[in-house]
């Protein structure tokens, strides 16, 4: 059975020079560098169909996935990107059913991976301090559905959070060493905690106040993904890659101090 | 509101020197190399939570994570790696009420991400052609309470997927090239394909195959994630790291092939 | 006692912006886009000093580097990475007095490593089937003052090399695998081989080639330098590196095959 | 023409089991898993040729290279990796005729990579604080051939180094940060200067000096080399890899301050 795509619907048109066009069809002309396509004729076609621009040249219609709406989506702010956000929520153990905090929300890139994982049943607490940026965040998960699984709130996370006994917290804050302590709090006992930051000191200065707290397997980590021209005569990696997005810090929050690892 | 550990409840105590032991909670000893702990008189503790064993040594109670359940498994196969399996995931898209296949299913470690995934309205199909791999895969999927969203199928998949319209699918077979076309058959249009090899040899042959198909968005990619020693006053990368697990192929399904990127 | 700077001295000019500039001192004017510079003036100054421009800008009179100048040459060929080229040299144990062989040439990049290696004493024999690029480095050769130790030789390596016994043997040429043959030949026992190649497939088809000769210790080996932003304050890699060179083969001639490891 | 063996001269015996024994060759016999060999036999062999044990296993003769002599050494220090050492000494520009400076020398390890590029015309001044160290350096340095480019002192540097106007220099101390300002003296302008370091602490504190002084062109790199099974079949990286070794720093000092980059 085909998805016949209907008004509204929110496609990406690829083009054969790599070029992705994220639109909603409705009766509207999209221009192109490779020629015009009329949005309206694509309603009642399928995903992976093939549509003609005015000047001939081939597209294909997909479903666009959440990895690509999050590196497309409007920003403010830099983002968890997608090989950390998926590699955290899994060691998170984020999963339906689950209460979780993210703190600051940012642009909702990583909300977004969080609520994808919560599911209907579970709820994400989603801390942001600065209003524009929740506001940005609120719209971007709108646009993604996943507002209804996610509460948004514009407030400062020095007095703590609101939340007690959730699941997993992560926090992407540009000092979070200061707010180590209010998430131990929030979290249950077992909770899984995780921060991202830049740069080594910042990941020194986390890992100081972690290590005075009732915070076992602690780790630190960071990825590297390379690309690979994808040509088997020629197979090879890319020239160039991304060298660095943010050290991820894992812990486990248990009850007691004194009885630390 | 705590989590009062019950009967029969998993859990993973932790102790000072690093070791692990997953366990259900029953009238029964643990001996370590600690000491022994009556796993009996852990019910009504609760996650996070200081145990203590015959010698005196200190442990914690933790709720064990799908990663770490996973990394600790039976396992007679080669596995995805998690820091591969939630990017694959998100590459694929999958989420609540996709149905999606997962070939051949191993020990389960992929499918386990998979299923965790769809969540309770989604399903996945998993094949493989092993009888006794297909077992100990139904067997850990049970273990961590995953089965009702898996379908296994021992069977050979060179006849093709008996399911169309797949949402992705994911394929890690020593000989991937021989089943790129069933599973474009499968797929829906716009479907999303994702196959892991070990060795350069099968990407070249699988992308060969790949790229004869009505498929775009062809790409390559593998994944380094490096550790560091959780000290603040010394923050250095580990040792030794794991070097390589597995290149990832993707690509996305659409119906027409002479209009191929 | 500081280096009086001479007449036709070559110098690198750094700016503060980071721009540099690779010039001989003679009586002329520079033009830069932070003003003007009377070369002729330098005469007499010493690498380290400050200079400044007609408009007031400062700049630093350095000693170029073989790997600043291998970095800033005039090239019509991809080249061997200082990142590789380096380790190369190491690897082949190429020290004063050697007789090594370098083919193709190219630029010259690699050669100019092999020539500081092998001193006075020693010598690099260069082929190049290209007349142009053989020019090409015989120029850029001369400019680093390393030509003496170089014979260059524009000459398809197809029927051999001229030399036999040499203590090492650099091979960089489209299908590596075609000559491995030959450069077992020229070798001497014991003598070391490395090659590059940028595909994983030219790869594959010369160790092909070298498993069947008798060849020792092969090894594969590719190297990855990542670059940090150096603030002491916030210490991190920096954003985007080179991905891919070149993967680098090494090997060892025995004498007999049957005894091959 | 060949290499014909002489009495003590060093020869690597390698086994088809991979495993290598460094001996001289003199009238005693070798005794290994793999069984016997009278060494003096080999006297008058070529590099490259074949030798059986007692019990016919087979074993090839190498001339060792500076790198494997490295490798093998006796040490009681952390040393510079040549994957490192190599890039350091192109960095540094060390060529024939170069003064540069070591400290500390630890085994020697870099002070040998240092010495084979100032070739017989150039000297390294080596510092080691430590006498049992610097009398192990001697003793390798002895055992390579380089020892008459080298003079170790053994002196602690905190009063500065005795040289002035040296070409390059290379910090390898537990607490380079305290040295920087000696170095500067110590080098010529434009002198090249580096360092390696473990930890990132390190690093942050040695860039807050470096960045005090007169010095430009301040970098800092890491270096991940990657070894591949060297199976043309099976082409694909190994298992495990080496995760780290040091960071390397790298600087240039020019004369005045104020117009610092």
């Amino acid at each position: 059975m085909a998805d016949t795509l209907k008004r509204m619907e929110k496609v990406l048109i690829l083009f054969q020079d790599g070029s992705e066009y994220l639109v909603r069809l409705e009766e509207k002309k999209l221009h192109t560098h490779l020629g015009t396509i009329d949005l309206g004729e694509l309603i009642g076609k399928d995903y992976g169909d093939v549509v003609k621009t005015s000047t001939g040249k081939v597209g294909f219609i997909l479903k666009p996935t959440l990895l690509e709406e999050i590196m497309k989506m409007k920003r403010r702010t830099q983002i968890v990107y997608p090989k950390d956000s998926s590699y955290i929520a899994l060691k998170l153990d984020v999963k339906e059913g689950d209460k979780v905090i993210d703190s600051g929300v940012g642009s909702g890139a990583m909300c977004a991976v969080l609520a994808r994982h919560v599911g209907k049943t579970g709820k994400v607490f989603a801390y942001e301090k600065r209003k524009e940026f929740a506001e940005l965040a609120r719209e971007n998960l709108r646009e993604w559905g996943l507002l209804d699984r996610v509460e948004i709130k514009v407030k400062d996370i020095g007095e703590g959070f609101d939340e007690k006994d959730v699941d997993a917290l992560f926090l992407d804050v540009p000092d979070p060493w200061n707010y180590v302590k209010v998430c131990w709090e929030a979290l249950r006992g077992g909770g899984r905690f995780a921060a991202v930051c830049p740069t080594t000191n910042q990941v020194q200065e986390t890992l100081k106040e972690i290590n005075n707290l009732p915070f076992v397997k602690v780790e630190v980590w960071e990825s590297l993904f390379r690309a690979y021209k994808p040509v088997h005569e020629r197979f090879r990696p890319v020239d160039r890659m991304v060298a660095h997005t943010a050290y991820m810090i894992f812990a486990v929050k248990v009850k007691e101090k004194e009885a630390r690892i």
